[in-house]
């Protein structure tokens, strides 16, 4: 079911690129785009094109991708006008270019002579053989090769998620709070108006891809949905597929129609084809990138009951409720579970699922009562809710002091080192019991520590967390039914 | 309908405080407790007691609460095992105390003997007319007398939003969360057990609180449902009072009842009353808190016609999903709107709600279509997708390329100083339209700048400023049901 226009090397790890509109004008997409190539540090040549301007960024400019010294030009970013690009593409078919990022809008989404001219493009790159990323695309990411050929100055570190999206400033900005999330990303492309390649050929090629663990999609409509469900229930045979859809309602479909020409289409078919093909659908674009985490690092939960540890009792009922609503049994502990316990926490304790920790301040101790939760067998996954992220509370009692004395500082150092401690303890937890476990410091915005084991995954709010487990549940299940099939 | 249990200006602005277990010791809640009313420059004198001490934290210390030298205490704030409160509580009735904060738990929440040494509590304070806090409460905060008589080291600035929580840590750590959204309080109490004062007499004293132009409630279970409704429908003629029930599903209620001892009661009838009164309900503790913000700073919509302005498509199409699901309209633009804008924004905008600003830079543009958008009688609220907080994405951008020139950091500056005199313009529209303005800085964790004339509300994301104008749009439609009768 592979496709030409799904092997995508050539776009995502060139070995070369001819970069068509460079700019010296720092106002430009033809400098800024350059700019964010050049400080990525992508790994081959850059070939800059520009028929007025001989040095750009300290490279030697060419008039034309003609001229360019180099026998095969892997990929074209092509910057300029959109009624100029007809002309420019067929030159970098001419010169032999295996694959063109078209970044200008102007085509389809505009309507008109736009629609015309776009097709001319697709028909360009049939022709050659070419792919073609766009139009009106914000650009492309990859880590392996380490190209940041994007419009804004995302820089996320590679890691295992790949992300097409359907809308340039949605994607972008969504791999800017991975960013500040530190989720590592394979690659990404913002489809632009899928002249030739659509959101199913990124997709197809990132289930290939050896450096993809997880898969993202932002779709706000689809040409061809049997496309795009054939390579979904693919994939997901092998990697999770994280959705969300824009366009649900008329208001969004609406709004979807006059942004990128997409038709948008019914939201109780999208959905049940999502379904259909094992996708996970994702309700908020944050909820794609909490979900995206959650899979790249925990071992997936065999069934649905989660255990949930808390420093106080509120967020267990809080997050009690949310997991029900979810679909998240809540199971009573087992005999052995509560004897563990007993011997660990004051006598008044809950003896119940959620572990109240009735504010009991040992922190050794409450993991020891994760160890007790995590062994039983009645309980596949855990939250644990308000005992990562202590230090935060303490900086934050410091900061309300205001100019703390050294000693106070100190102190806060201690808590981080112990909030490392604990949170190791949680990584070799996880590894130990193969069952998932999700943090959430409730009070605070809480960024997990760099520990040697690497990082804990964590959520901002108990809802969050739910919705992790919940997605990586459906998934899990959804695997099981294949293999029951 | 007043009682005297909900007179509780001896609570929250108390003249003199008698401290009953104040103690030397950092890790004992005795020391921590003092320690944050002491630092947080409560204005009135504070009596520290405890049978063995001499001087803590400079001040003297009583052997008793009798031995006190004072004619008329205001309140105790006791601190001390569960088994001894009767007797100390006995202690401040002799005393004349008019008000007490019993913090420690092991009273019903525990079960056996505790109920009973509860009810005796009750009794004591009843005969001697004295309010009652707690037990088992993690405390209460003042603005006005500056009051921090909490566990925790949370220290919110004063304004205009009171809270009153069935869960101390839920509470105090929401209490957290507004701190670092610079959200500002007027009273908070964790009711804990309720042994005297409910949270409907919280509530009832709120409402009448000048001080106060916000409620919060976090309800787990109420005793008095009658009660809490008269109450509330008292209220919310006047104020917002913003709800959220934890314990709405079979493990959220069990989980409660371990929890604080509260019956939970069905989900259903619970929204069913909060509704009939007009209270509004919040679906997570975070959006308690937005609501109460946007409740704060901004005029009520009229209606629930909203106008999006987006920097980029996709999130124009994301949030006009969210408007429709929530029962907001996105009503089309009038002609004089879209006359207006097509002098601002280039040939091929969509002409249409959202309004996408199709990635133009200039932003003293984005604002006149955003006045163009409000002066639209069509329109009953705003919500800026991207334009504010465009120092971040600069920020962001430094911090990539590192070890960032100083001219580079001027450039940040400047951006800065540009989002300043937007936010300002916002406010000024605001006050011109009287329409609300919410902010949304899609990329970013974005705090609103200090202006002369205040804040601008920002939401974390389009999900929540959408929730946040469908609570106001909500409570205004109550508010005219109420005049229609």
């Amino acid at each position: 079911m592979d496709n030409w226009k799904s092997e995508l090397d050539c776009v995502f790890n060139p070995r070369n690129i001819a970069f068509i509109g460079a700019s010296k004008n720092v106002t430009k997409w033809g400098h800024i785009i350059l700019g964010n190539i050049v400080a990525g540090q992508f790994k081959g040549d850059i070939f800059p094109v520009n028929p007025r301007e001989e040095w750009i960024m300290e490279r030697k400019v060419y008039r034309t991708v003609g001229e360019i010294p180099a026998d095969e030009i892997d990929l074209a970013v092509i910057v300029v006008p959109s009624k100029v690009v007809p002309g420019i593409l067929r030159e970098c078919a001419d010169k032999g270019v295996k694959g063109a990022i078209v970044v200008p809008g102007g085509f389809s989404e505009e309507g008109g002579e736009g629609i015309e001219i776009e097709r001319e493009l697709a028909v360009i790159a049939e022709d050659a053989g070419m792919r073609l990323v766009g139009p009106n695309t914000m650009g492309v990411y990859c880590g392996r090769s380490s190209l940041y050929a994007m419009m804004p100055p995302v820089r996320p570190k590679p890691g295992p998620v790949a992300f097409v999206a359907q809308s340039g400033n949605l994607g972008t900005q969504m791999m800017s709070i991975g960013q500040r999330k530190e989720i590592g990303f394979s690659k990404f492309a913002a489809s632009g108006n899928e002249a030739a390649t659509a959101a199913s050929d990124y997709l197809k090629y990132f289930g290939r891809d050896p450096d993809t663990k997880v898969l993202l999609a932002y779709i706000e409509g689809l040409k061809d949905g049997r496309e795009f469900i054939d390579a979904a229930s693919e994939i997901t045979r092998e990697k999770p597929l994280i959705v969300f859809k824009g366009g649900q309602t008329a208001a969004g479909m609406k709004a979807a129609s006059s942004h990128t020409g997409a038709m948008a289409g019914s939201a109780q078919i999208y959905n049940a084809a999502f379904k259909q093909c094992g996708a996970v659908i994702a309700s908020t674009p944050n909820e794609m990138l909490d979900l995206a985490w959650a899979f790249a690092e925990l071992p997936l939960p065999r069934s649905n009951r989660v255990g949930i540890l808390t420093w106080g009792g509120g967020w267990g009922v809080v997050t009690a409720d949310a997991c029900e609503k979810a679909g998240l049994a809540i199971p009573p502990l087992s005999e052995n579970t509560i004897a563990a316990i007993d011997k660990l926490l004051p006598p008044y304790w809950s003896r119940n699922n959620p572990i109240d920790l009735v504010g009991t301040l040992d922190r050794d101790n409450h993991i020891k009562c994760l160890e007790a939760l995590l062994a039983d067998d009645g309980i596949d996954a855990a939250i644990v809710l308000g005992v990562v992220g202590g230090s935060t509370l303490v900086t934050a009692h410091v900061e309300t002091m205001m100019g703390a004395p050294a000693a106070v500082q100190a102190f806060v150092e201690h808590f981080k080192e112990v909030d490392r401690q604990i949170e190791t303890r949680l990584l070799e937890l996880t590894e130990q019991y193969k069952k998932p476990i999700i943090g959430v410091a409730v009070a605070s915005d809480y960024k997990p520590c760099h520990t040697e084991k690497g990082r804990i995954v964590a959520a901002p709010t108990p809802h969050m967390a739910v919705r992790m487990l919940a997605g990586m549940v459906d998934y899990n299940k959804y695997r099981d039914s294949l293999e029951e099939d």
